[in-house]
């Protein structure tokens, strides 16, 4: 029934390793009103492992900061719209590929300081993902929907993926990195899941299987093993296991979704806002004040938290022995803390409104948080849970370290 | 019973905050023959996060490396006796921290290319571990039995735990960090599980409990709750979960270590040698030709595979999908590879005499080996198994990529 199927999609660019090939649609390219000069004389003698991002949304700038001792090394402007942007960096942790929603895709040279390079891809993307070997980027876009993949050294364009279904061209979300030089992505309109990979001569773009309705979200986990996409036009989650051959997708937690009443897409919670401790994921109820469990060997749903509000993001501590939990409008000021054995919130605090995102150091021993609307960075001891610094920022929102480098999914 | 203890140890300096406190035993400082000046003109532009180390153990000197092109960027020589050595990173992933058998501690900085510091230490060192937030390392010592611990930046001593027990020092094994500026290890001798607590004013050194007879070495994993350790003087393997309290040990696997014969300590399997992969463990067998694989939470033996000979190093790729294994002279020159679902070996080759150890790329794509008697580094694919490259180095031992600075116990 879910056969793999060999889809050659239409304008994909095989020419990898042989230069600036362009398809029809050529991605424009252009400079943005940063600096892209290399002066290799005021580059920062410094290891890159400390370093990190923070999106500043309102102002289309990001900070370069360390998290050794807690500190803001430089701000990049310029950097376009930046309201859902993310971030990944490259193998040596050096450069970050920063995704703005207005197709900006824009790299960073952490230790210059300097965008090396920045290009406006589509008319509207979600997101990227950066290849295992770290030799390609891949951007998923709105309009027009589908995918494209650039190198990661110049940025010139390597392939062009459109989701072509037999409605048109379907919106791509869900677009993670994947072991073997691959990457997964759902389609929404289409409600599949295709995976392209650019392991051999020339890339193969698969058709794996339909997801169900509207998926608008993905994530990949257990290291590189598992995708799950989220639902919105009906309950449950879809899900591939990537060492079953041949790929297939299955359905798991039939009724996640079922609300009193039915959310906007846009407020369904995004799967970045999942993750896995003790071998179980945590993740967001649908329009529930709950955070739930489940069993990452059954994927069958064990346990349900209560918590102050709608989650938005549940964050596991590196060692998984807590979940960190913030929250959707109007209850964005509250940050709850959760004891993964226990399964129950042990902590509650309030750093100031908007906490947007949290983010954990590389062996878990800090955590920073941003709190939007206080201007401010809130730098937390994820042992005590005592606040011991901050830093000021303008309406921050995301911050990804440098160790996501070294992760499949992120 | 198993009581939680609170043991001052005699000689341990609380002096963390008070600069260069000294014990009884002030630590030997000494500057080796390398060269241990600062110059910021030398100082490579360039990410920290592709880097390694690679130990040449005949010629006390060591490699750096990167794994992006896969290249030597410098040899550092004057290393003293590196036969059993090991490394850990700073946080950033700039400074490597050599440990020598001699006893020797080099602190090396891997963007110069220089010793920024050497010491010796003890009369005969084993291993050593980094704290979690990189401030502390300590360092596990044969003669004198006991642990040592000393500032990362300066290598000043900060504390000295004896291992005393009723028959004098015990030798210390199985050293490695724990979360919460914590370090644990095992007291061979004196056949107990300790814990030494940095993360209050004053360092706390806790007895767990009895392990078993002659605890020979002890690991970390499921990212920093569990610890094993391995016992010489009866079979089973010693358990702590670092999430139960009170602190206790548990024995697992009851016949681990039957054997035939009784192997002498040095050839029993070293808790290295372990690894993890969906959610198991797979690990070397005592004096007999296997893989063994246990259920991560139940801590039961589910499988047995028979492999090449006796095992030595049993790899996880960073996803899971595989695991190399590496074997015990005489037959060193092979290297299988084993399908973590199905359970058995599907490759086996031989690069060459000796291949002491393996290390993979942070996000798995690629793995090093290290062919000693062929005085060469291979380089291979890891999802195709092809070799894709090498290097020349002079007896290569271990191998290690930066990637470890992100991670407890490694």
């Amino acid at each position: 029934m879910k056969r793999r199927e060999f889809v050659r999609s239409l304008g994909v660019v095989p020419a990898l390793l042989a230069g600036a090939a362009t398809s029809g649609r050529a991605a424009a390219e252009k400079t943005g009103e940063a600096s892209s000069q290399t002066a290799e004389s005021a580059c920062a003698c410094r290891g890159t492992g400390d370093l990190g991002l923070v999106i500043e949304r309102a102002t289309g700038s990001v900070l370069i900061v360390e998290h050794t001792k807690g500190s803001i090394l430089a701000r990049i402007e310029g950097l376009g719209d930046l309201s859902h942007a993310s971030a990944v960096f490259s193998r040596d942790e050096r450069y970050a590929f920063v995704f703005g929603r207005d197709g900006g895709l824009t790299k960073i040279d952490l230790l210059t300081a300097e965008v090396k390079k920045r290009i406006i891809q589509s008319g509207n993307a979600i997101g990227g993902a950066i290849s295992d070997d770290g030799k390609l980027i891949a951007v998923s876009n709105y309009k027009p929907g589908g995918v494209r993949v650039f190198d990661a050294e110049t940025l010139k364009p390597v392939a062009d993926i459109p989701a072509t279904y037999r409605g048109g061209r379907s919106k791509v979300v869900g677009l993670v990195d994947a072991p073997g030089r691959r990457f997964l992505f759902a389609l929404y309109d289409a409600g599949e899941i295709w995976m392209a990979d650019f392991s051999g001569k020339a890339p193969e773009v698969v058709r794996i299987g339909p997801a169900g309705r509207y998926p608008y979200d993905g994530l990949i986990a257990q290291g590189g093993r598992i995708y799950i996409a989220g639902l919105f036009g009906e309950d449950g989650m879809a899900l591939v296991d990537l060492w079953q051959e041949p790929l297939q997708v299955k359905r798991i937690l039939k009724d996640y979704g079922k609300g009193e009443k039915k959310l906007p897409v846009y407020k369904m919670p995004h799967l970045e806002g999942w993750t896995e401790a003790a071998g179980h994921f945590f993740f967001p109820a649908v329009g529930r004040h709950e955070v739930l469990v489940m069993d990452g060997r059954s994927f069958k749903l064990v346990d349900k938290i209560p918590v102050h509000s709608q989650p938005v993001f549940v964050m596991a501590r590196p060692d998984g022995r807590h979940v960190w939990v913030n929250f959707a409008h109007p209850d964005n000021d509250t940050v709850q803390i959760i004891d993964v054995v226990k399964r129950k919130v042990i902590h509650t605090f309030k750093p100031g409104r908007a906490v947007l995102h949290m983010e954990f150091t590389p062996r878990g021993e800090r955590v920073w948080l941003s709190v939007r609307d206080a201007n401010r960075i809130d730098i937390h001891d994820a042992h005590t849970f005592t606040k011991v610094g901050e830093l000021p920022a303008r309406a921050p929102s995301g911050i990804f370290f440098t160790v996501r480098a070294h992760k499949i999914g992120l």
